[in-house]
């Protein structure tokens, strides 16, 4: 036990740590003021497996994307102590950890938390290894479970605007029973990372409310019945009961303290408090200061997720989730998401870049961002004559649809690539509007929008979400939301603050109307918004199946 | 006179010279059998002009696109003596000149032929320049003369597929008039360039049936009315009689003798036959051995050009029209065309290759364009997900509508460069797949397709188009079909032939069956085009106008 500092003394810092799809970053951050000290990240040795498992040269199908476990200890061996040895601090100042993940970031594990993937004879089978949030390769699955249950009416199903999404707990698991019975049958675990890492640290299994609500299908305090499961594939009917049941624990809660081994990975001390697991998303709500009813918070990165509170339940079609609970205690939390949103960019930027455009930037030292972005920003709204759906990674709020995919409408010869890359940020930004407008009309209105994650460092995209959103943006006063988010929640687990709206209007941050809606542009971004919600609805919303189409030809000559 | 060498002589030549978009080429040729002695290119110097006039630094309006006639003359004066000094051939034994140029592309000029471009005080008039084929400013022209044609029912209108473009005679010199009327005014002649570089050579105005047909709107002998054109704009009624009409001229025919000075330019004879103008296309079908009827040639190049021969008239949905004579005389010469097929690839190359391309290109000593297709070859069709609408430069064929543009459907993170190449190179497939439909079922059946054109040399673009369209392509046998062409009717203006059929006959080159379909990629390729169809009935239809408010808010932006 740690007995030299009390929690709430001057001298106390807590560590956040947030497990990113490529690396974990440690943040070492001062409970009395939040003060952020030193950091250190980690990348991940094997980042996302999407092609071969290690060791194997065999293909692994389209939409595969894992993840190794021994890359996330790598993190508490490598970030934690550079972070704490950075900042000052001693071990013994240390009074919390919290964690934040990816999610849904899932896998099986044996009855010890021993990952699958990490027994011998399990190493070449990918369904033993974590599926990463962006797998995708479960859609026939969540088809499914999506059917019967609106077959069945059960009732949890509107509070996931409607759809299961192919990336969430019931989706992957039946892939693997359908696909791997086997890996099926020896777990005896189906886990979030969320809550495998805190398992890791506390040597306690541990399930935290967040995500067995918005990534698993818990409402009301319950999970889908037998009767439910039995119909999806009497394999299944005991799903809940042997691999995931399991008491909830209330966000900001101790799990318990940290082992010796962790200690030893790590280099802190022995029993400190170790918080409950949660999501790299909701936990940033605490770092950027919105955990107020109607404050909406936009962590915007490769992909973007959307997190508010609000005192009512409503059921806002398309969102993907509402969680009593789910961000702090005692509000419903909802969340929406872009599934593809910073990745698209990079995308281009990796695929369509032309050289000349590459030469200017290495010359000026820009990144292709910066220049694209330079390029972009004085053109008129409008004046590139494109509209784009950014679907490149499917979609997953409103329409919750891992099937569709990206279209450029618009091109012609005079075309330059920044006028696609301007065409492809404005895509994202009407996806935002679309899920705010969705709030807006459902009788949770979004007050504040409130923006984190890397792409706040763009001017260019900012301005463009405050204009198409007809918006101020609010944004976080920190680069390191999510592990700052954990810290804060490490405070409240260490019994540093009583809640975690205490400990955000301590130790979080934000800058209020750092971008305002120019009105000009608006208003001319009303009429493209226009044309990207007729394109929305068309390829979307059953008015053309085209895009279902194209998937479907693209699976089949990967499987002949 | 040339009295040296009668027309028919084992030692005659002729010389056919093509006027391209970017450069003119002459080629000799020998009368007897067609062997290509000899060819030279000279480009413009201009090229085409979109940006600024020469010598003004004021922006042009979208879409322009203007050229300057002296560069077609010093295609005489360098083009033409560097081939027949190349060819081993002496200026004696030169029996006929002809020319063939793309169009519709127009001039106005004084009564004596001047361009009044050349006029020193409307140098500055953009009006005053040669309209290029590709000036698309004058849809808003287009869409009144359709508007009205359609109203009062003008039996013309279902010759042009229903539409009258905006690429053509009338549109193009209604826009003159309304946004420049002064230099409307002083127009005597708005000549189409194919008839002005005859007036050139031979100091004889002529006008031929082709563009006459193809590019006026001249019908069944007759002009449109004074009663529409008044009710287009008075100021317009008087348009045919005062600048347009003029006996016409059968192709192949001669249209007078080369004068003292063409022949100082070029270094022949004086008084060889100058032969009637003519078009690239049309005049590559002598050159491919497809005047017969049913054979479909298709020039494909920048843009494509469909010409077929029929024995009788039909109304085929969106073509570019159906003129009697048209091709050869004694049939009804169908057109159809692509206004963008290989600057669409270009545009991809110029704005869209990633730099590791440009350099593994460069490393190899291939072209962009050989490098992306050696790496999408092998690809299974529909692996990419992707389907294109051609559209980057409008729709000539079937839709008629220049204010349609590119679309590209199915983008994920994983899409690469050399599949989005292979899908564009797909979509323009789709567009010919389209016309030669609207043919099959309008009763006037595609017999045979007959490939020319600069893409010819592409065998992964051929077998593309051989696939989608489930035909196996016959090939012209020479790399210079339209120069060629232009020859074959040469010698008939020359008296050396009967007739066009029997030049080509004896002067033309084609091989058969050089690409054939392949039977299970024609079979995926018909869900892909399937899915093609559903995108261009959508957006080119009616479906849905989001194509056309894309477009009205771009060029808003361009006059704001």
């Amino acid at each position: 036990m740690n007995t030299n500092v009390s929690a709430n003394s001057e001298s106390s810092v807590v560590i956040g740590i947030d497990f990113g799809t490529l690396s974990g970053r440690a943040v070492v951050v001062r409970v009395s003021d939040g003060a952020e000290l030193a950091s250190a990240v980690h990348d991940y040795e094997h980042g996302v497996i999407s092609e071969t498992l290690p060791g194997s040269s065999r293909q692994l199908p389209p939409e595969t994307a894992l993840q190794v476990p021994e890359d996330y200890r790598a993190v508490l061996r490598r970030a934690v102590p550079k972070a704490l040895a950075d900042s000052g601090a001693t071990p013994e100042q240390v009074v919390g950890i919290a964690t934040d993940f990816t999610a849904c970031t899932v896998l099986p594990t044996t009855v010890d938390g021993i990952p699958l993937c990490e027994l011998p004879d399990l190493l070449d089978r990918p369904h033993a290894y974590p599926k990463l949030w962006k797998h995708h390769a479960a859609q026939p699955e969540a088809d499914d479970i999506n059917a019967l249950a609106s077959q069945r009416g059960e009732f949890w199903l509107p509070r996931y605007g409607g759809k299961i999404s192919s990336e969430w707990e019931f989706a992957k698991a039946l892939q693997v029973l359908r696909e791997d019975p086997e890996v099926y049958e020896r777990t005896d675990r189906w886990i979030e990372a969320a809550d495998w890492i805190v398992w890791q640290m506390c040597g306690r299994e541990t399930r935290n409310v967040c995500t067995a609500g918005y990534k698993g299908i818990h409402q009301d305090g319950v999970w889908p019945d037998h009767d439910y499961l039995a119909a999806l594939d009497p394999r299944f009917t005991d799903f809940v009961d042997t691999k995931l049941a399991h008491p909830l624990s209330q966000l900001g809660g101790r799990a318990g303290g940290l082992t010796a081994q962790a200690a030893a990975w790590t280099g802190l001390p022995e029993g400190i408090a170790v918080a409950v697991g949660n999501v790299d998303a909701h936990v940033t709500a605490a770092a950027a200061c919105a955990t107020g009813p109607g404050q909406m918070l936009a962590v915007m990165g490769t992909s973007t997720c959307h997190v508010m509170n609000a005192e009512t339940l409503a059921e806002v079609p398309g969102m993907c989730g509402v969680v009593r609970d789910g961000i702090v205690p005692g509000l419903w939390g909802y969340e929406a998401g872009q599934s593809g949103v910073g990745d698209i960019f990079g995308w281009f930027v990796d695929t369509g870049l032309p050289e000349e455009y590459a030469r200017e930037a290495a010359q000026r030292g820009l990144s292709a961002h910066e220049l694209l972005s330079e390029k972009a920003v004085s053109q008129p709204v409008g004046g590139h004559g494109l509209v784009a759906l950014d679907w490149h990674s499917g979609n997953r709020s409103v329409l919750v649809d891992h099937d569709l995919s990206g279209v450029i409408a618009g091109l012609t010869l005079a075309t330059r690539p920044e006028e696609i890359y301007r065409a492809l940020v404005e895509a994202t930004a009407y996806g935002t509007r679309t899920i705010v407008d969705a709030f807006d009309s459902s009788g949770v209105p979004v007050r504040d929008f409130v923006v984190a994650g890397g792409l706040v460092r763009n001017p260019f995209v900012m301005q463009v979400y405050a204009d198409v959103l007809r918006r101020p943006l609010h944004a976080i006063g920190s680069d390191q939301g999510p592990a700052l988010g954990s810290a804060i929640h490490a405070a409240v687990a260490a019994g540093a603050y009583p809640d975690i709206h205490a400990a955000s209007a301590a130790m979080g941050k934000v800058e209020r109307d750092v971008f305002r809606p120019d009105h000009a542009r608006a208003d001319a971004y009303d009429d493209l918004y226009a044309v990207y919600t007729d394109l929305h609805d068309h390829f979307g919303r059953g008015g053309s199946d085209a895009l279902h189409r194209l998937r479907r030809i693209r699976n089949r000559t990967h499987t002949q």
